[in-house]
């Protein structure tokens, strides 16, 4: 039975299908809702105050008794960059300030919490699963998580990183390919033009690298994606872009459009929104910002000195400024909810199987 | 039967394995060997003056009855760069001339034959198959190639130019993921950016929109990914990397010890040795290029003006300086023959099958 592996069995699911966490996008119903299909939901709760995070655990949690996951990021240690480094980068942004109509050279606020904040909710309302992206957390971390009982999983887009994480004591890896939307994983010390790997060449890799199952990320959108996860060796797959569309995704209108309607080509890789690479659907500020890369600040700053201009986009539904993450493979998005969702991809895999 | 399909009855093979044409790797002899043994065997010949394209087809067919393909460049149009541009571009490669102790600034030679004459070959040899890269073939080409019943495969790396081609009258297309070694086979319009395609997201949109048999390759070592390949729609797959490392390979030993000893975060993208994007082993030459993007001449002009440090790097086994082109999964490599690959390939699929 294609459905039942050791994965299932860590997660207590009933199905190796986890939507992955996307901040804003997945709303505490779209994670009750894949869970409550079988699937493992999970709640991106990178940018989320502490505060914001335990509203969400408590809803999730009124609305569906199977497990969830929470994501948050691994913090860097990049320290604030010099005045001069934020005037350069303002000068740069204040382009699009003044197309949006909004003030000009903000001040640069990091957000009002820390990791540890974040982490302590975690801890304390002893979520079932914690995942995390950006390379690699501390052993110390990950012991004091598994200490509370709660599983962890670690996300690796190279095969080095995947053995790193398993070192460290992670019970299941995401092999994130190269056609994953949103942010890439990376550690801080893997150089991207060699770490943009895709699905094919990654996930049998990591697998034959790694002791702990695999789950893979990047493209899959369907049951002939799923079914081919699995082939390589994986044990699961993360579905972030396929989620979005969903009835019950955060996302607003003209975000959801842009994804209907896009093609393979669509999407771009980009550091300009947040200092770290990201894919998204293409736009005038990802064209116009690639001529002015030595203005972007390293992850997270860049993010913060962004957040006025991603808000004002977003409220005015300009969709050439806002962040559109998307995987390479938005053109077989589907409108329709969480739950059919699921049980389509089901039948997808059981008619793939049958048919080989 | 996963062997037996419409591809495979069009192309009159016993497995749906086709070696991909490697110029220099893919000798007649091992051609010969991987159609004898029930795949497809393809002639890198785009490099290859007529007489030797017609010497290598007479000697294939020595050495077997089987169907076999010859594959050459789709021309371009790119005029000879002025003399400035040449000899800027030959100011920055003389650093590299220095170190191989060869001539500085040498002329540009073309090469002393076109692609007429080499398609005349394939036509007056009525070569079984005839396939091509670099994007779209005219109509009028593709037409003159099928009257004279030789079956074509073109290589598309987005679905826009998959249905391009599907239009030009092409029998089988190539869906290229951004996983493959070797030269990119986009059209001379594509962005590289938007057409850098993972297999998991590129293959399913591709066998999506056209209604004839697609082939998948980029990232494709064993079992698993032919199997990944077929339940992702493909009809079949096209493997280069794979054998590289086989006995019957035209490669040179150093080369060969780079591709075992790889890693997925071993390759690069680079336009620096053709003047086109090809993913190949990272090196010195690779690295250093990167800072002088703006001396490189339009493809194929580049590359018979890096002709002299490619040849004096491989006589001089030097591997920093030369072209070592491979997949992303070149880790996953096997010193055997191309007969038993292609045995151990069909046992893999038939276990994964049986698991699954």
């Amino acid at each position: 039975m294609w459905s039942k592996n050791k994965l299932t069995e860590i997660l207590k699911i009933a199905y190796p299908i986890i939507q992955g966490p996307m901040s804003g996008a997945s709303t505490p119903a779209l994670v009750a809702a894949v869970s409550n299909a079988g699937g493992l939901g999970s709640l991106g709760a990178a940018q989320m105050s502490p505060d914001q995070i335990r509203n969400s655990i408590v809803e999730i949690r009124s609305l569906t008794k199977n497990p969830f996951a929470v994501n948050l990021f691994v913090p860097e240690n990049n320290n604030k960059p010099s005045k001069e480094m934020i005037n350069h980068a303002n000068k740069i942004l204040n382009s699009f300030r003044k197309k949006l109509d909004i003030e000009l050279s903000p001040d640069l606020k990091p957000l009002p919490f820390t990791f540890n904040e974040q982490l302590n909710v975690i801890l304390e309302e002893k979520v079932p699963i914690f995942s995390f992206t950006f390379g690699i957390m501390s052993a110390e971390i990950i012991k004091q998580v598994k200490d509370k009982k709660i599983i962890v999983i670690g996300t690796a887009t190279t095969t080095r990183e995947a053995k790193l994480l398993e070192q460290t004591g992670v019970d299941i890896i995401v092999a994130q390919g190269s056609e994953a939307g949103g942010h890439r994983g990376s550690a801080a010390d893997t150089q991207i033009e060699g770490a943009l790997i895709g699905g094919m060449a990654l996930i049998p890799q990591i697998v034959d690298h790694v002791n702990i199952p695999v789950m893979a990320s990047g493209g899959i959108m369907d049951g002939r994606g799923i079914a081919a996860a699995l082939v390589l060796g994986a044990s699961a797959v993360q579905m972030g872009t396929a989620f979005l569309t969903c009835r019950e995704s955060g996302i607003h209108q003209q975000y959801r459009e842009k994804l209907l309607a896009s093609t393979d080509e669509s999407t771009r890789l980009t550091r300009s929104f947040t200092g770290r690479y990201v894919r998204g659907i293409n736009n005038q500020f990802i064209e116009e910002m690639k001529t002015h890369q030595e203005s972007i600040l390293p992850h997270p700053w860049q993010r913060f000195l962004t957040r006025d201009i991603v808000s004002a986009a977003t409220q005015q539904k300009n969709t050439e400024f806002m962040p559109m993450w998307s995987g390479q493979a938005a053109s077989l998005c589907r409108e329709i909810s969480a739950s059919d969702l699921i049980s389509k991809l089901i039948e997808e895999v059981n008619k793939v199987i049958k048919n080989f």
